[in-house]
């Protein structure tokens, strides 16, 4: 029953966010939110954003030129290319035929694949679409390519402190450093109105905050006990989060990471585990007869199940929360962003190592997947990505905007959303070199796209540069 | 390289097209237009469409019903569900989640896929990610389903009378009596602005229908040569037509697979491929020196290979146009509803043949593909596809609106269309039992369905009901 390629996982990647953000605090005095709102209630430092320069098909542009140029991928040899997002341009056109500019200049036009769609869930869907290809009888031998890309923006109010933006570029094919362990998945979906786009006029969501955390923690749930059910018919031995040397958790906010990991711990506790110690067991007897909801609601687990899986979060969680902390939610993107924290943190130690990955988009779908590190060889090792994907040098290297320069960018979304006849800026003197942004949209409503020139050796590499007389035009 | 799973593919289908439509020789004289522009120039009989009641969620919840129930499929045994669908009704919320809720209702909550988008070609993504997950080290042993579904409407103008409605599931899985030939494949995928839908708040695309048809056409003869040469490569033989029984093509309007098909002849004779007779030779000559895009634009090609093709039309292509003549695009269905076609008119005869698809979604993405036919095991045996699919009984009972009845429902939907807060009439007597329809969406833009109770022999095998007393309160 096994397809005979093995260790089908992920061989290279990159992020790409944008260099302007606005700082949690200073949102949280301007918004008159009380002090720590947004940095310990939420638990978030900071959230990127795009100007009327970027959007997800810019950002997209931007981090597959990137990926291909930095580990020297002859665009040819791109077998299949599949985008997650949620975020909406046009209903019928997918992201993914944007991308094609960049295969077609090099004519190959044969790239299988288009966009998938739930919330946060498409970069989880569209990867496992070119997983499951590498591995069938379709397969043509080339590379699979997996982009998940997101800008994620609310209306006033408390909801807006949790977005963020961020494109992530992934290479998929066999014998890769990233292995997907493909038999221990455990999968959750369900019908609900947590959060949802049905206000098609609006780049914002309809969101029922409460209820979607709820959704996320029994989604949670469900899948932990699904993927622990299958490694012991696999393994012959009971899973516990000790199995595990990182998690990776879908990001919204920090806080619900923190909680999240709390939950599985008392899970595993609920399990009679190995992995809960005999004083975390004395604490969280008081709540072994909870009824699921009710344990769902009780703000005293919460606290109590933290606490006691406070030094295990320390060293399995921690590495993961960086970018998901300093650029927020990043929608599709945010599992991934958690996922190439710990690259950055940890990736001279990965080897042999597993990670166990939860994705959850609402409306409802969550799967929770693992996989295992090897070095790989070169470009495709572990200390390779990490290099690539300079987290440090992306992250120093940010505008700070002031929460009134943020707000305005918002308001200026709204009307640009959805609308056409306008010219942006152009005005890239933020963005590093080789980021593409928009610079029209016509009356037709096509949008037209240029990459900044960078310096001579960096812009060899690139196939599509600024027409600068274009853009001095304006 | 091989997965282990023999001959994947479809177990089984089912079809759901809305009983209302307006006949296109009647719209013809509304609209003003020249006698036949429709028919003829067209070549469209008739075309459905959703009133109020019905939208791309309702369909597909009926046919997805449906489609378990006659053939006795187990909701638990669906270990995969994926939607391919234009028609956004929330731009994040999948169609997916709502078809959840017949499964939940079954204990079932483990089933992997989300919605796959771009144009009209959404539907194929969906149905190879089914397949290669199938061929995939993740696959479970349990069945994938695909559901193609959408609404295709037009603003007044040349373009409304090629419109359309309709869902299609298919049930996947290995020994299938519909067999993938996964190794011959011709994908073309570029970036292109002929049919795209950017104004978020209405429902109607923006269309270049002269350059959609140059795209179709060009995509057609891209996907063709790469299909031929994969199978040449594979087989160490030529293809031609005359290596395929069938030919099924997505059908906007038939006229278009009357050029496609002729296309395909005319690639065939610049091959000097056999397929292609003395006389055909003779006549297609003149046009052998044609430039490519002289070629897409001369109405003298396109005339005299029509004509040379006529009668291979007739064996090879007419069975499948049945469908798409009477119900109109049914974009993301379309083909499959040409490839139903084919099951309808001649099941007892497939066993051995080859159909060869053509896939295409503005944008642009496509791809050319083919089935082998066995005739499988009851209740998987083409005879009982046929015969569940009652192509005929479907046909004859639908009620043909008059055309002012018809722009009369488009305005309603125009106001309709992203709203929130109002009730439908849930007047149900068009509709077949078993049907699904809309019953209200709130003022939080959630939606209500129910679905109409049939026969009580019919009735014991669904799994959700009328609310009588709700329905009857309004």
């Amino acid at each position: 029953m096994e397809s005979q390629q093995k260790n089908v996982g992920i061989l290279s990647m990159d992020i790409y966010f944008p260099p302007t953000c606005v700082d949690q605090e200073a949102l949280e005095a301007h918004d008159g939110a009380s002090k720590g709102k947004y940095t310990i209630g939420l638990g978030q430092d900071c959230m990127a954003f795009c100007t009327e320069l970027e959007d997800v098909i810019s950002m997209s542009l931007t981090v597959v030129k990137s990926l291909l140029k930095k580990y020297e991928i002859n665009p040819r040899l791109i077998g299949r290319l599949e985008v997650g997002s949620e975020t909406v341009i046009d209903k019928s056109k997918s992201i993914k035929t944007w991308l094609m500019q960049i295969f077609e200049e090099h004519g190959n036009t044969d790239i299988e694949g288009v966009d998938s769609t739930n919330a946060c869930y498409g970069g989880t869907a569209a990867l496992f679409n070119c997983v499951n290809w590498v591995e069938s009888s379709s397969w043509d031998g080339r590379y699979g390519l997996v982009v998940c890309t997101d800008s994620a923006v609310y209306a006033e109010g408390p909801a807006r402190p949790t977005g963020g933006a961020a494109a992530i570029a992934m290479l998929i094919g066999p014998n890769a450093p990233i292995a997907f362990e493909s038999k221990f998945r455990g999968t959750h979906m369900a019908h609900v109105y947590d959060f949802y786009k049905p206000n098609l006029a609006s780049e914002y969501p309809v969101v029922d905050g409460k209820l979607s955390q709820t959704c996320y923690l029994m989604a949670l749930d469900s899948c932990y006990r699904r993927y622990c059910s299958k490694f012991e018919k696999l393994e012959g031995k009971q899973f516990s989060i000790s199995d595990a040397d990182y998690f990776a958790f879908h990001s919204p906010y920090n806080k619900l990471v923190q909680k999240s990991f709390a939950r599985l711990y008392f899970n595993d506790f609920l399990r009679n585990a190995s992995s809960v110690e005999n004083d975390a067991i004395e604490k969280l007897e008081p709540f072994s007869s909870l009824s699921g909801d009710e344990s769902y609601q009780s703000r005293d687990l919460e606290k109590v199940s933290q606490l006691v899986a406070k030094s295990l979060y320390g060293a399995k969680v921690q590495p993961s929360t960086l970018i998901p902390k300093q650029v927020g939610n990043m929608y599709t993107a945010s599992l991934y962003a958690a996922f190439v924290s710990i690259l950055h943190s940890n990736a001279s130690t990965l080897e042999g190592k597993r990670v166990v990955m939860f994705s959850y988009g609402s409306g409802l779908s969550s799967t929770m997947f693992s996989f295992r590190f090897q070095e790989g060889q070169h470009p495709f090792s572990l200390s390779n990505i990490a290099s690539v994907l300079d987290v440090s040098g992306k992250l120093e290297s940010r505008h700070v905007f002031l929460p009134e320069k943020f707000v305005e960018t918002l308001k200026l979304m709204e009307h640009r959303y959805g609308g056409k006849d306008f010219v942006t800026s152009s005005d890239t003197s933020l963005l590093a070199p080789g980021t593409f942004y928009l610079t029209k949209v016509d009356s037709m409503y096509q949008r037209y796209y240029a990459q900044k020139v960078g310096d001579t050796a960096t812009c060899s590499a690139f196939f599509i540069h600024d027409n600068g007389s274009l853009l001095n035009g304006h």
